[in-house]
């Protein structure tokens, strides 16, 4: 899959798209992540990419032509499943969308940042408006990691070990039970006796167990539904 | 503030914290944020953090060790508010516990990796389990900055225009209103007449409802808080 960012800070994007997953996943030919500065896209000859709001609010508010410019350009390499914009007053993200987004072909994701984005970018070019939690950031670009790294990690080959994924929090709408390595005893720190037994289908009990007390007792909203 | 990062990927927080608000808040001695490699805390000669988990399932698992060796290092140094482990089991994050992490002096963020970390560190070592969203991410890291990014904006001084915040969704349960700047008509797509009339009170009425019938529309539970 390809999924294309647009942002006004391309360089924040370096470092994590450069390490771990997100790396050996781009390595292996299995997604494509191409970081679009806006500023690329601008026919102002200062490079502006923001301006004043109308109405006279606080803050900057990122405008309607290169964004259409660099959207319009990828359109027509491509197409594309849909157009997302990061904003705190999208659809919340949650396991399922991206179950759902990690089956697309092509994405657009378009970070706001300064205030926010012209409006009729949101009206005229975007497909989905996506929100990662209730809380404001300064800019869409953790959103867009966040929501690429969730994305990518699910296609089949980007995580070592395919079971890895399968057992994840909410892939059954249950928390994962408690983990543990070695030492069994760490400065009189214990590991449950039930694992270090051996039988199989007991620790696969106990494990099922822990799931659903777990999530009982810390998200009994994920049981209702 | 001061904000200490525990991590296996330092690497992954080079661009995003040397970048926009996170590298300003640094730079002017409103945050102090240091990012700490969990593998400088080891002590097994191979510099090994993880390691099997009991009981035979996928993935490895952070050992105790380093993680305690790191926080009481740390301890020894100053008092911290919370020791902050990212999970997807835990505590939703949400604007209102920005507000409130934002008032601590100090603060450590502990990031898991690989399948999870030794359950021992969670009970034990850990004052907070936050989840930043409903999904699976490759790790912390991604969590703690966006918590990083969440809490440091809103010390005062950290965004150029502190009315800036005050304005954002959610500071008020309600989402923030169409904001637009200029061209006024691009390509046929309007700017609504009352940004650009210049009644100032008329404005202010047609922002807060604009807000109103996007959270009805959008967002009904916040209305019900």
């Amino acid at each position: 899959m390809r999924i294309d960012i647009l942002t006004v800070l391309p360089e924040m994007f370096e470092s994590p798209l450069g390490c771990s997953i997100l790396k050996r996943a781009q390595d292996k030919g299995l997604a494509e992540i191409v970081v679009h500065n806006l500023r690329d896209y601008t026919d102002d000859k200062h490079r502006k990419v923001d301006d004043y709001p109308f109405g006279g609010e606080a803050g900057m508010v990122m405008k309607v032509q290169p964004v259409e410019a660099c959207i319009n350009a990828l359109k027509r390499e491509r197409e594309y499943d849909e157009v997302i914009f990061t904003s705190p007053d999208g659809e919340t993200f949650n396991q399922k969308m991206a179950n759902g987004l990690s089956m697309a072909e092509n994405l657009i994701v378009l970070c706001g940042h300064y205030k926010g984005v012209d409006y009729r970018i949101r009206e005229h070019l975007v497909t989905k408006e996506i929100s990662i939690g209730d809380y404001v950031l300064t800019g869409g670009e953790l959103p867009a990691l966040v929501m690429t790294d969730a994305i990518v990690r699910l296609i089949p080959g980007a995580i070592g070990d395919e079971q890895s994924a399968l057992s994840d929090s909410f892939q059954d709408d249950l928390l994962a039970p408690p983990i543990y390595t070695r030492p069994a005893d760490y400065n009189g720190w214990k590991v449950p006796d039930i694992l270090l037994s051996g039988h199989e289908a007991k620790i696969a009990e106990w494990r099922h167990e822990q799931s659903l007390e777990r999530t009982r007792r810390l998200r009994p909203d994920l049981l209702d539904e």
